[in-house]
């Protein structure tokens, strides 16, 4: 579905960032959820400083906040666990299916990114600092360890369950980035690579990068 | 509710942990959420070598592993939520404020947890490390930007929005050590102690710590 200014669903994400977090502002989750499910949606941009009562809408006065109509969500798993719940392209209505496929969105954002932040915070976001390599070599490893877990666990299964499901979304959405998939088996990038070939993830993607201005205001 | 080893709910907790970790592995928080909704459990302990296959039911070879019937849970968060579905007393059933406890549960597991683990890590996983002085304070001035948030949000409020859902119960957990409230502002050490003076909290407690042996095999 193309963004689109008159829809009832409204999604918050950045107006700039550098360009290493280009295509990876957790909006994507979201507009990658919306595009699965069929919903169109609208943005709201937002920059520094963030709006007046920001941080009542988002405590972390970070994005994706979604509002439909009287609804409103601030967490990136919270919001796809929402959009699934309306569509069956994201969660099967078997209910053990269904709670397989919650337990994988849940694994993805606690088990996985966890560990996902933890490496890219020391190496990343605190190269200067003279504790960064020994913390990068440690957390690399842990982040490894979790990824070769992952990686027998996916064999050769297209997806972590029997179908693409929210979880799948949130696995191939945190694992994405060159720096996380230097740790990844190669069955695991494969996996990444066909989530990131989708329709919808295309388009989501396609519509985040169209967002971003050329400079911050 | 006792735990009865009759019931058809089975949790995997270790049999053994360091004294640090008693009252802090994970499986305590879906006691607690049995104990919220009134269910009865039995336990499945196990510990070093992991039983034979162990990584089918829990791919980090991790606790807890939630069975009931042909259902088979293997998150924290997801066992949670799959508890809280079925018990008003976790889960309002009204769909907005259904859908904000949520958020507070994903809240707890992606916001939080995150930045708790990788200070743990840090601090006190790796304190023989020459990097985790530097390490542990940069990720002790994350996690204390994050817990004032988090106060800023409470405020003077009982419980995260109008009433105590399984949000709080993740949040209640997810930073009750005093290793992390050594970082939390006033009201949200008082939050905490309000979720731990809970009579289901206090059962799953007493359960966790009398299911350790003395010494591990």
């Amino acid at each position: 579905m193309p963004v689109d200014d008159t829809a009832p669903i409204e999604v918050t994400a950045f107006e700039w960032v550098p360009d290493f977090a280009k295509g990876q502002v957790r909006d994507l989750r979201v507009r990658w959820a919306l595009e699965e499910a069929g919903r169109s949606y609208r943005t709201r941009l937002i920059g520094n400083p963030r709006p007046p009562g920001y941080e009542r809408e988002q405590p972390w006065n970070q994005v994706p906040v979604y509002k439909d109509g009287a609804l409103e969500l601030f967490e990136c798993g919270a919001i796809a666990l929402h959009i699934a719940e309306t569509s069956e392209a994201l969660l099967p209505r078997d209910p053990i299916r269904r709670a397989r496929a919650i337990t994988w969105l849940f694994a993805a954002l606690n088990s996985i990114d966890g560990p996902v932040m933890a490496y890219v915070s020391a190496s990343l976001f605190n190269a200067d600092k003279d504790w960064s390599p020994g913390a990068s070599e440690h957390f690399a490893q842990f982040l490894a360890a979790r990824l070769a877990r992952l990686g027998e666990w996916l064999g050769d299964k297209e997806w972590l369950e029997a179908e693409f499901t929210v979880g799948d979304l949130m696995m191939v959405a945190t694992i994405r980035g060159e720096d996380i998939l230097q740790y990844a088996p190669a069955n695991l990038v494969d996996y990444v690579r066909r989530g990131e070939s989708r329709p919808a993830f295309q388009r989501a993607l396609a519509a985040q990068l169209a967002d971003f201005i050329a400079e911050p205001a």
